[in-house]
């Protein structure tokens, strides 16, 4: 039985790129001068099937979900936070309320999993698997079925959000960082020690205990990591999850995913095992102060975009790179060429 | 005698940058999650002078200028593509026009000196001190009425420029970049070869040549580089010079300034050689991939926002960096503090 995680993407068009190229290469500047804003503007020509790229109108959602593994005592803030945090979100106090909009970009809370059930809030949508996952160090974070599940509020977000050119997903979630750390184990066979960091600002005697952490996680799951989904299942997050299948059937509809930071990098590189041939349509945003996210934007071989030493998460380094993806499509669109102009053209 | 461009810019505000730092503990995110926002909108407090820092108006002037030294053979394009490329800025056909025009920054062209004079074109300010520089290599590149002309012609454009909060300086002349390295020799006493790039897309081997020029340059005009003034009159340009001017009239306004890539980092250093009390109110955009350009951000003690591998100029890095600078005065004015949206604090 195929799942609809499993249906493939739209694939890069390869004659479009190669147009795309010869464009920049015809417009007044030398060659490759704007740097990674051709790359990004020629991958999403070769996506979008088009000279004329586009990344106008975004969503940005956050998606909230708390984690069992924080009775292993491995976070600076108390588990409450999280649904503090969305009620942040929702008054519009929180970093990204403010981003969202100050851009002006559609932004949606989900609750995909606090401990608590929440009151109604402006904004949130109450969609919750269940409460918390279960302490990945002792038993599976979720069921199957919740995997499911989370992996489906992601989908149907996307299957809602209308007409969009550009997906940034955000998190909220007191312990992912240990969840993301333990993903990007999984994925990169790297030590627990290389990807765990100090998320909201752990000491170092907390930061060695999160490592042995993900290390006795790692033991009790590794050797059952028959598939992506089984991943996610075992040592991701509801968040994590929806976050995964939200950029899963972005990439199905052909809407351009922006990720964010350390945890939203996680969620993607589990989303590529489960479907990789979503990869063409993932852009990364910054890289993070969390000493794994360079490790595992090496793995996917990704050049984020900015690096401006933050570690907040909730999508605002991918908010804040929003522009620059606005701005790569514009210039390849806008611009003259040498010809049109009657610039001269140089030896480069 | 004073002259004008040795009047004293206004001092930061100690007191203001604590509260500043105190206001972003406050705030909810952990202590130091935005990174170098952070940094920014705590600078851009102490130097404006208050909790709520602005950068909504902004203004992007690219100025223009030819350079004698492009005799010496040291350019990938030929001379008359600075005075095309101010016809190409007029028709909003270039990297910068697009960027300034899909931002909804004012924007405007100054001609400090091409070769030519050029017909009238809209947008354009013919302020010409001269037909292009002379060649540094044998003669100093301009007189010192004509530096202090230069000076003021960027001056006067910030006089010119009503109530901005932010003022970025852009630059187009072949052979700019070749002055450049000149200058952050000069500035650093770090060899040529360290500080000459490709500019515009050379060779290896005009490569060689154009740190041969430097070289020669250098030692021609050193043992006589009394003062800031004397540096850039010998070895600067005239959009070099009134970028230069422009810099130090807008500290001295209070205006803060977003520096762009080599070229205006050079003119940035150069103009506080001349007033040493403007640095506060420099903030460097990016690092472009002129190597020479890190070597120089570092002896500014420079922390640039981005690194997108470009090498274009025209005030594009600035423009791009426009959106973050925004985004920090936001968060730090509108972000809910811990007790006003009742999250609790951590132990970070």
């Amino acid at each position: 039985m195929s799942h609809w995680y499993e249906e493939a993407a739209p694939e890069a068009d390869e004659d479009m790129r190669a147009a795309a190229i010869a464009r920049q290469n015809s417009l007044t500047k030398p060659r490759g001068a704007l740097g990674r804003l051709e790359h990004v503007a020629v991958q999403m020509s070769a996506i979008q099937r088009t000279l004329e790229p586009h990344a106008n109108k975004a969503l940005i959602a956050v998606f909230a979900g708390d984690h069992g593994v924080t009775t292993e005592d491995i976070s600076a803030y108390p588990q409450t936070v999280t649904s503090e945090m969305v009620r942040n979100f929702a008054n519009g106090g929180a970093a990204i309320s403010v981003l969202a909009k100050s851009m002006g970009v559609d932004f949606t809370v989900v609750n995909v999993g606090t401990v608590y059930a929440l009151e109604d809030l402006p904004n949130v949508q109450d969609l919750r698997v269940g409460a918390g996952t279960q302490n990945m160090c002792v038993t599976e974070a979720m069921s199957l079925e919740q995997c499911e599940e989370a992996l489906a509020v992601g989908r149907d977000i996307i299957d809602q959000a209308g007409d969009i050119d550009v997906f940034i997903g955000g998190e909220m979630g007191i312990g992912n960082s240990t969840a993301a750390a333990a993903l990007a184990v999984a994925h990169t066979r790297l030590s627990a020690t290389a990807m765990v960091g100090r998320g909201t600002g752990i000491s170092d005697q907390v930061l060695a205990k999160k490592a042995a952490v993900v290390t006795r996680a790692m033991s009790r799951h590794l050797p059952h990591m028959k598939n992506g989904v089984e991943v996610l299942r075992r040592i991701g997050g509801y968040e994590i999850n929806a976050l995964a299948g939200a950029y899963i059937r972005a990439a199905q509809r052909g809407i351009v995913v922006l990720v964010d930071g350390y945890i939203c990098t996680a969620a993607a590189i589990s989303a590529v095992k489960i479907n990789p041939s979503i990869r063409p349509w993932l852009f990364f945003s910054h890289c993070s102060a969390e000493p794994g996210h360079s490790r595992l934007l090496n793995k996917l071989e990704a050049e984020p975009l900015l690096q401006l030493d933050m570690r907040l998460g909730e999508g605002t380094g991918a908010a804040l790179a929003l522009p620059i993806m606005q701005a790569a499509c514009r210039l390849q669109i806008e611009m003259a060429s040498f010809e049109q102009a009657g610039v001269s053209r140089g030896n480069d």
